[in-house]
């Protein structure tokens, strides 16, 4: 991990987050890439806990990624293995082999098939997995399950992340008390569909498989599809949401039952908790960025649009010397290639008004906005006048930190 | 402009650029943003010249773009006005009003009609263009017509360019002697299709006007289409190729007139010469990076693969830092979304084979590429292992100087 100081962007501290039934979590430090932390994480879950992933579109997706989408078909897991350092991508045969290998590891020691063994990796592209240093702490991770707690866990997946992400929150199925618990990390490569950023949430609901698999596409939609650091597109990403059904709720028929209302509400926070922590641990991020889109023709084309600007560098740097530069937010909606009429698009920056109908408003003055760059959180609003189309986007600036922390990153 | 210094990229000298027969060039400071320094160029064309143009896609495109896309369907131009300092983009009626008034100036002194003025405008989006400014030394404009060298007007259209860029080429249609002759500026908000960039070529040849676009659009797509800075698409890009058939070569009657091959070759070095200087000064570069895609199932998808390679900062960052981080080569190949098989898949580095088939070849050693790294043209080639297709694109790196520049372009 490169010698960065915590974001200022950071959460003042890690939430408490509560123990999620079923759920044991077990850390090791396996000197995987890093020496003197954990970079190894194993969470054990109970017989009958139902599964759904979403993983990068990448064309060169690691082996873990592989292994998973092939496997999280079934709707079910018994446990997750994930380790930093290196990604175990780009690793042919060998790399398919040592995610198998792992996964049977893991499967005979909590007495599974290795199909219900989720494995993610996260880091350096290209090289082998070390297996062998995995092999060595591997009776002592198994050992310590039921141990770590969801700091450790957030702590042993980071790679350049400068602060461990975690969410949680409490809510209600029917009369019953539910947890959804979840860790995340991510801070370059970080754009949608996905980016090097894991997300694994545990909740000790009862959801069947294909019920989950529906709220959990359309959470990491309006989350971690909304997100975006740098525009590059990670060969690892991966989230998995995991019900282990200990809570014992009656059991949701569809993703519609209005007993999931508050359900899908807290999983909902959870996921952008963890998406927008993901953005304000942006390599070099000094401030973070909420773009609101809003009169698109679509949902899908307003949230075009949003990453559009989120993804430009060209306003990415403007925001990070505080430069109200708002004709950079209008090139980025051009180039969006969504349905756009110039004629008919406003924009705001921290509420204020600055170009309406095609042209900047009489009187504006650059002033109030230029104290609005100056704090440390950014709001765009793009009015495209055209429909009822909206999508809220999150990234954060582009900085010199960023080309230090990656022009320097294996080295 | 920004007190930047030269480009270590930049070429030696700016090329003795021979006169153009027909064209008669001025320049003159009007203080439409820069101080004491020129930035308008005026080139006045002689009757029977043909013109074609390629002009952003951007949604949000400028006054003067709208303007040139509609009068350049005649096939004709008189003059080509060029402004630096302000892009009239996004400046709403007064817009338009603005590009009619300054072309209706230029017709009037030159006895033609205001549609066979063509006008582009580089610089800041979204503040009104200062005509009184332009209308100041309009009359000294049309008064030096003639007297403006190449170099001159290079340098007139510039904004945060480091140095003038021009290039020019002799070849023969039939035994005729022809000049190709071209300046551009450019240097952020660089993408194809196309980038804040203005490309001017004239020649003397005599070509049909139906001819001379397709030649155009060919040569635009294997040259400005094939580069990219920061990925960011300009509202104000425009190519502009005019011939003033002041040469009298016979007329060609198509594309594929096989008196033209000698033309086309020269046209095309002149397009590539100009694109490549302008990845040269692209923002902060410090390397030049050549990509090559081979194996790919299409020419259209290597191009698509090669611009994803191109597009990634964090490819760019690697490489700025002199890291031989090719797993990020293989991340942007993936997220490209052109068909890839990375069992096929092989990535060079300055022709040192480090991956191939999937995966890194058995006793690859990083130091030689490193050493590749150190120097100034950086060469990576990528084989699909597709099909046919192939592709070459170029682009920089992504250096602090990008950020400090960007961060403090316009305040």
């Amino acid at each position: 991990m490169p010698d960065v100081s915590k974001s200022p962007l950071a959460p003042r501290r890690f939430p408490r987050i509560p123990g999620v039934a079923g759920v044991r979590l077990a850390v090791a430090a396996a000197g995987i890439k890093y020496k003197r932390r954990n970079d190894l994480l194993l969470a054990a879950l109970p017989q009958g806990t139902t599964a759904a992933g979403v993983f990068t579109r990448s064309g060169t997706a690691s082996a873990p990624v592989i292994w998973c989408r092939d496997n999280i078909t079934s709707g079910r897991a018994r446990a997750l293995l994930v380790n930093s350092g290196n990604a175990n991508a780009f690793t042919g045969d060998r790399g398919m082999h040592d995610v198998r290998w792992s996964a049977t590891r893991v499967a005979k020691a909590l007495a599974c098939r290795p199909a219900g063994v989720l494995v993610a990796s996260t880091g350096v592209i290209g090289e082998p997995l070390p297996v062998h240093r995995i092999d060595t702490v591997f009776p002592r991770l198994i050992g310590e399950l039921g141990n770590a707690s969801w700091y450790q866990a957030a702590r042993a997946i980071t790679t350049t992340d400068t602060f461990p992400k975690g969410a949680y929150r409490r809510c209600q199925i029917g009369n019953t008390e539910i947890t959804v618990a979840g860790i995340a990390k991510g801070s370059g490569m970080i754009a949608p569909n996905m980016a090097t950023m894991l997300a694994f949430v545990f909740t000790d609901a009862r959801i069947p498989a294909a019920v989950l698999r529906s709220v959990h596409s359309a959470t990491v939609d309006r989350s971690f599809n909304c997100i975006t650091v740098d525009s590059d597109t990670s060969t690892s990403d991966t989230s998995i949401l995991v019900a282990t059904g200990q809570a014992r709720n009656a059991e949701p028929e569809s993703i519609s039952d209005r007993a999931l209302k508050n359900f899908k509400q807290a999983l909902l926070e959870v996921y952008v908790d963890l998406a927008t922590q993901v953005v304000k641990d942006g390599e070099g991020a000094s401030k973070f960025i909420t773009i609101d889109v809003e009169g698109a023709t679509s949902n899908t084309a307003a949230r075009k649009v949003g990453l559009a600007i989120a993804e430009s560098p060209l306003v990415k740097t403007a925001i990070a010397g505080e430069d109200a530069n708002w004709g950079r937010i209008v090139m980025a909606v051009g180039k969006s290639q969504a349905q756009v009429d110039q004629q008919l698009l406003s924009v705001s920056m921290g509420g204020v008004l600055i170009a309406h109908r095609g042209q900047r408003v009489a009187g504006y003055t650059e002033s109030i906005v230029d104290q609005h760059l100056t704090g440390s959180e950014i709001e765009i609003t793009v009015n495209l006048g055209l429909g009822a189309g909206r999508a809220r986007v999150w990234t954060c600036d582009l900085t010199h930190e960023y080309i230090r922390i990656n022009a320097e990153y294996r080295t």
